[in-house]
């Protein structure tokens, strides 16, 4: 069953919220990923985030760019969790579309990740940890990945200087 | 017949959004003021949104601060002029607010005035000059205010040095 | 008759601002669009002004960078709706324009729309809007805009996961 | 069984988390409440992270100012998932907060909320929402918590203006 | 005869603006000071920039806040020197003004101080610097100002710690 | 005789300022470029400073990028006119010059231009304007300057539409 | 003999710079305060960095505010560590004062701490940790300091929510 | 025996910390460079930073990027002095970086430089008086490559205006 859902303003953010949906497959949670946008497609946006609940769904991974309304109003129509990216913008690189998004009013809360690719990474580990909360073979996994992290920067190298 | 609607997401915003309200009255525009909140009342904005031109509404005023998403989402809903407030924000001073409305995608516009009073202000003028446009005496009032106040600037003295 | 005019600082920023020009066309809106700058041609821009509403403008879109005072001082001489656009700038990539357009004072209105191609196409759609207040079939056309672009997003397609 | 931790520098941050204290209580969640900092107590701060998952914990708020280093290094030492409340700094309002915590680098998460008050309130909404997954009652009541606060809103009245 | 013109968008600006007058005082430099707004008195504006080489002025010295246009605007219809003060703003604290003022582009200069009080005192010592260049009298005095603001700060004690 | 002076802090600078030369030469202006480093020529910097005036200079056009010292630090030295110009930096685009350079404390003016060439150009328009006050000719070249100017202005042709 | 210098370019800056006054104080390292403006009293300000070496001091802590140059151009004419505290400005609450000091260009380093209090205090305590790598009597207390510190911490209670 | 440790949360970081590295050489300064990341290699960098008082370092230089917590958590863990170096960011271009390091609380500083290349090298630059301090012979050099930087500059050229 689906558990995460993925949603963008624009197929032209796919470039960058693909890190998310890269890392759910890496850890096997099945999610799905659709175009959804606040803008343009406000009345679908509202059935999504309304249905999400019942349709299983864990948690809504939202990104947008500019005035990036999506995760904010997804999160204004359901209690799930909602992770918000912030897509790096043409002119101001996702100043913008980051503070569109973190400064949500006291009451209708939206968790927010890193500008850009990183930001879409961790909004994917960061609901691979909801989840690990309940799935102790999902937790396993995370810890593994996490030591294999560690590992690899362990191995890391320095070249000689080059200048 | 009520030409103008003024929204804003609490009634704290009011000590801004009243200067909207102000100018409206000043130049005989009917107006209707109402909380409604992006966040908080989302299936009402829609409704106000989706109804307002069937309602007779020519324009609507939408003040919101902080992860501003009123404005935007009310002109998802709408193909009336929709004119956004960036209402000063507690901690970052209405920069939030500014981003927030203005840098909306292509397709939905959103007409943006000044951080505060002065947008509020400045709201109702611009709403006041799109009604002038099929309006004779509303245009001369309009004029009439521009004359006076550079009347009121002409008269202006400057005090004796007093540092 | 023309109904808009799209004016902007220097031929350099036609790039930007054709996308406004783009719009009216699509929307069948006659316009004239021409070089006029507020530091260059200072009397031009204010006889441009003044003379817009007899000439029969329904509104007037500014483009301008840097520090961007055509907007401003275009509203300065004339009660038409003035539709300002942030014209990106070399190094503060369009901050400064966009502070120097919105940020009007109490009095002077200037309705100012996101940075660069996007603000300039809204700005366009912004005064299709204004105009189809009295223009049932404009009114028509812009439903039908609006419902294409819903259409195009709604037939949005992701790929496969490419990193 | 304590749900939630939270955690922050100083006891001049509890200004603001409380916030976050003051709605686990209003929802029933258990929780506790720490100055643990990274700088001046990292050892604490390394041990209540290494811990926290063994001890029960679902999820850990923490918050900081400035140079806020704590959301993030609490991530680093554990997989539970990590929210962050930026504190508002004395002359950069909280900027620096923000950045400091929403710009993790891929493969470490951290849900970071608004700047102040209203983050740390929502980050406490927010956890209650990620225990809502699995527990039914607390669903309810936040769905209730939801729906009294937009009864709220639409009971709010607007006073005269009063310039 | 008068050799310095100082004007300023609102009698409000004085308080910033007088600064620049005192040091002129100081110095022995005729000057005038009026209001003269950019926006609600365009034509004045105008009037006055052109005329004013051709009544001896050496250089003008024009403050404004927020979309400060007016030093632009006066630079664009004089090629006397034009010196801007940006005058601190209610919300962005003169970020704006300084941007609106700083960014002008190729062709038409304005000469840029510091935001508020300490901008408008060194306005007006760089205008004395101007007139100095061929004013033998006037140079000593600099020179002596300057020699007497070393001495104060030379004769600077440091209190006892008072934490 | 050189009556101005163009210095900069290294010669990858002349690259923007070489746009002040190019204008001073174009108004027949005699003037001296020279790489002058506030930070590793800090005796030759006071040097140049003090001796400038006796020299016969005018006035000192001062170029530096990032923490850039050297306008003001002229400007501690002399009571010459100094024009300061912000040479973009690498990383913050000439934030930091800007800042940097205009925001002198009451007592020592530096007159700032904007980031980069226009900058540059508009610092070495800005001194020609200040020679001009005793200088008809050189007035006289400056008015057509300005004039031809607004003509190149005025034939400017837009292009079709191409998107 | 003393070790540290501090210098500061107004008395009105010992508000700040006192708390790094107060640090050496407290480690028992002698110091010296002094007011020493780079734009006021520049040959004060060389003097004093060119002779600091063979005075005996160890490092100098410089603090200024808005365009700070004084930490800069002190390490312009010193080998010796030089610590820049950033002092907050009226209106741009010390980001100019951060810049100006931090983006030292390649060949002469500040030292840079964080705006205000905070920075000079650290300041003070980088002194400390200088002279601790040579004085293991220093070093001790320097440890002792960070135990007690780590104490009060540890002490740290949090009042009941009072909202 | 090594006195310089240099450390990074990357090897990515190279490209830019190496230039610490070569300046480190070029003084005969014996140094170690590793990646040690804060979030990834936590355990690790704790070691790292309480060993290295020990080991006989006399300076940690680090370098990181984004939500930049390695300096400021080195700094945590040991009282040797801790040099930080921001490391440019994909889209905030180091402000982030900067912020992240520099804002640190009272109690435990971390000396900041400028962001990228010119930082890294002038931490080095730093260290190196750090140590001269102590070593007459390090002095000296210092000394003369400061003279031969004065020199470098001096013989710097202009090419002619090519536009």
């Amino acid at each position: 069953m689906i558990k995460i859902g993925i949603i963008m303003g624009s197929n032209s953010d796919w470039n960058v919220m693909q890190h998310a949906a890269h890392f759910l497959e890496q850890f096997g949670v099945a999610y799905e990923a659709k175009v959804v946008s606040a803008h343009r497609t406000p009345d679908l946006m509202f059935e999504y985030a309304k249905s999400a609940k019942e349709r299983g769904l864990q948690a809504i991974i939202a990104g947008a760019g500019g005035a990036a309304h999506l995760p904010g109003m997804v999160a204004s129509q359901t209690t799930l969790p909602v992770l918000g990216v912030p897509v790096p913008s043409k002119y101001l690189r996702g100043e913008d579309s980051l503070l569109s998004i973190v400064q949500m009013p006291k009451g209708v809360p939206v968790a927010t990740f890193a500008i850009g690719e990183a930001g879409a990474a961790n909004a994917a580990l960061f609901a691979v940890s909801l989840l690990a909360n309940q799935d102790a073979e999902l937790a396993q996994k995370l810890a593994d990945f996490r030591a294999k992290q560690t590992e690899m920067v362990l191995a890391m190298d320095l070249p000689a200087i080059d200048l």
